[in-house]
């Protein structure tokens, strides 16, 4: 199995006073779908993973792939801070419904240990792995070789969701010794571009215009490069002020809420919510950036993919 | 409520193949009350409560709460990355018969943030919560102007676990502004003596022989403290070796195995178990630092209190 | 002494072998003074300071100032592991000839010692003190109580560096506390139209074209906010290309190189060079964004300010 | 060349007013040399070496190997955040007399980038290179492979100051790799005995009693373990003492002061003073640990090695 186009990290919507609203994941799971996601993430950081208990998390995943009526694969975050719970949490999603795992790596910089880690969580649940490379919010580096070996020695590892920047150089990288392996990009996809230029398979991030990565990816891949640059580079202002550090997810929200897949844009302790500037800020970069604008127009044909 | 004395964070004990082993809990928890403790504390760190799943969690309180049968407190860690998980965690414990709280930081190092998390938490739940003040492993520092403004201001917040190093000059500095505050030292009593003259109210902490602590507590508290420097400088040697990063977990429990405590040592991947040289040093020491000889003789009276 | 508009944190010229090439540090401070720079920063993170030697850090103070000619003042980096030593750093730059100080805190995550290391540096120098304020560089936060201290009470300390990401609110937080703090936005400009919008004065930073920036901040001032916002978001493919972690400073250098302003991108190990991949990736992003252009029509009038 | 033995990493003393002080160096030289150090290391961590202008730095290189008149040799701290200035700094270093360097990693957590700055430093000074491995203070961890490849691949890697915790399976493993790796403990002596007996060839570190250091050496390559061991143990309480994290650099400069080492136990700022309480400790500690008796009585041969 490999993964290819556009894979959306999913926010977790809450009510005002932040109970789990799946009303509002069913209703965002289908605006995703619709949107043109190729494949659907729950529980990442992004889905405010650390602050759900089980049982919320359990009803997330189950939620979301009744949703999703196979119309794409449904994908769980199941890293642990211990093997065998991650097994646990791994085999649970499945068990749910799941198509595969985004798996983080433990919490101990040693590669032996992470190849261990992976390759019991590969043995015990046999389903499809996905790495998640991302060290600004897991502490821990995946360096390419060890991610080769992971990749070439463990069945299920088949993807990576490439975060440890500067991405360019580590997909030319990983691309050149993994010809098999679906490399990802994420990082709100502020690279996108340059990703693909490089090899990558797709995106897997919480951008909260998919339609608009879809855009770009089918662009790409049809060979219309030009267009691909026009869309990305026009969609750069506002990915990058999506993609803050500390009110990135509440941002994301709020776009969600306002193209009308959820119905509160709440952020659950100790996150922040959008203050009245933000909304804004988001006004004005949606205005200039005429991605609805841009989206119609893909739509009628007008510029033409 | 105010704590003192010595509080001893738990291992959660496994069978050789990982499986919680609630038998063995329950033999520990006798043991550790037999052997002196003041109270007990659940789910911490070393208690490789990161590795637990919350049907485990929930077992972990519940036998120990059983066994202790209210002879000394059992206190449960109950922090988490989101403020309401928090606080469901805490509440549950609550009702499975905890006696209070040991609530590390939200992962935000802003003290606004963090006032906010405990307040809401002393809010809800309305239980004694312990400050976990353990930068090395939360990544949180917590500030003396803000300790002592959880402690003046929020009700509940009557203890601090206090684990940031210099541990002496830093207990000083809090008990000078807060006479009131339940200072326990940590790090596996590597500084008990010092924190002890600087005006700690105890310890809370995971090392095996908490016995040894207990008698460097009364002995200091009872006025005579050539006896607690004896105990304590003796204990050194073991203390230094037991609290080793990355192998702590297990070399406790392998003493507390040795000790007829618990009946397998085994630490839930990815940590390490203990090696066979570790095995002969453990006992290298044990002979040389002859700390049983020394709670014997406690006992018999020829080294009185 | 307040700062206002464009300051442009300056990359230190090599050769091809690595050796520090004056004349296009000459070359460069008089490009970036045409460009429209208010102020010029040597020897920050982007200078590769930790690089550099002492008698190449005084060359390069003393060449800037020169080839400056008093027309744009020039402030220097001189923080350091040590207060004495960042006094002798900082009492010799100002001997050299710079306008003020950009000073990182010392290694210590601590309110009081950071007070006192900025206070000895205040009133040993007395000269103007910049706050760098980059915890993903320093590793060190700056709480805005702290920040709002330190200006209130040092006479010199007027400016901040503020890099603490979100910096939408942080600047709110400290303009609202501070109205005479001189808050300059950096990040190589990825937020400075919002920086601008919650208070701030400019920005201090070194994306390469700092006539872009000059364009932004002087339409925003002078209330032409809508040319302001067109050219911001017309360059934030180039900011978010360019402010890549472990490449920005070869990108940068590299644009530098392209514009005639130095003659070698080379980067100093363990800096790492601009491959041809980004090459052309720059190529592509300068030929979407049309930054010549952009600056061309706004010199011609064709757009005006 | 291979190291083994003692070797004292040094304080850099300064007086009451925080200004190098020669003269003490010059004695602590003599000091060291005559309590037993196999070799002195200058400009390290301990040596505060971050607070020091280039001009002091050479003249504490050039005095400490005035004052070792070739008895021992003097190693170097001359690790950089820059290749080129570590290569300059090295040779620097060894032009003024050094015998070999100690060098802490670039920060770079990637392999080959480490690789190519020790091979440059290697190809470029031609002297002696000991690793240095110490990820609580660098930031960086050097794994097993690395290190192996490090060592056999450049002819100056000859010795790592191993200070990766757990030290003891990190001992063994590299030990069992490279035969011919000089591994020395470090750590404040804290594990000095379990990494002998995991064949460690000695020990370089701060730790303020280096007599006690080679007694324990002496004994246990004499093979007189159980002399090794009891000497060891006895001097746990101190080391554990002296070794605490944000004061250790003073408490050891005030015992050498007491041990008229040195005139003055001043540390720079950040760096903090001891205390009264703190003196009033160290006394405890020393009275009860009677290192000083037992330095005696190993001398007259009471206790015979």
């Amino acid at each position: 199995m490999s993964l290819s186009g556009v894979h959306v990290i999913m926010p977790t919507p809450f009510d005002g006073a932040g109970k789990l609203d799946l009303e509002s994941l069913h209703t965002l799971t289908h605006f995703l779908i619709e949107k043109g996601a190729n494949g659907l993430v729950v529980l990442g950081v992004m889905g405010e993973a650390s602050k759900l208990g089980e049982a919320e998390q359990e009803a997330i995943i189950r939620e979301t792939v009744q949703a999703a009526q196979a119309r794409v694969p449904v994908f769980v975050g199941s890293g642990a801070g211990g093997t065998d719970l991650a097994i646990q949490k791994s085999a649970r999603a499945m068990e749910l419904g799941a198509s595969g795992l985004l798996v983080a790596p433990p919490p101990v910089q040693n590669d032996t240990v992470i190849f261990n880690y992976y390759q019991r969580i590969n043995d015990a649940v046999g389903a499809l792995i996905i790495l998640h490379d991302y060290p600004v919010s897991t502490g821990i580096l995946l360096s390419v070789p060890l991610v080769t070996r992971l990749h070439s020695e463990l069945e299920h590892v088949r993807v990576i969701k490439l975060e440890d920047t500067p991405t360019g150089p580590r997909t030319s990288a990983l691309r050149k010794l993994n010809p098999h392996l679906s490399i990802l990009g994420g990082l709100g996809g502020l690279y996108m571009l340059e990703e693909l230029e490089r090899g990558a398979n797709g995106i897997m991030t919480g951008f909260s215009y998919p339609d608009i990565l879809q855009a770009i990816y089918t662009a790409y891949t049809s060979g219309n490069i030009s267009l691909a640059q026009k869309i990305f580079y026009q969609s750069c202002a506002m990915m990058r002020y999506e993609f803050q550090p500390g009110i990135g997810i509440a941002l994301r929200k709020e776009v969600y809420r306002r193209r009308g897949a959820i119905r509160n844009a709440y952020v659950r302790h100790p996150g922040t919510q959008v203050d009245e500037t933000m909304q804004k800020e988001l006004e004005q970069i949606l205005e200039f950036s005429r991605l609805e604008d841009l989206i119609a127009s893909l739509k009628t044909g007008e510029v033409s993919l």
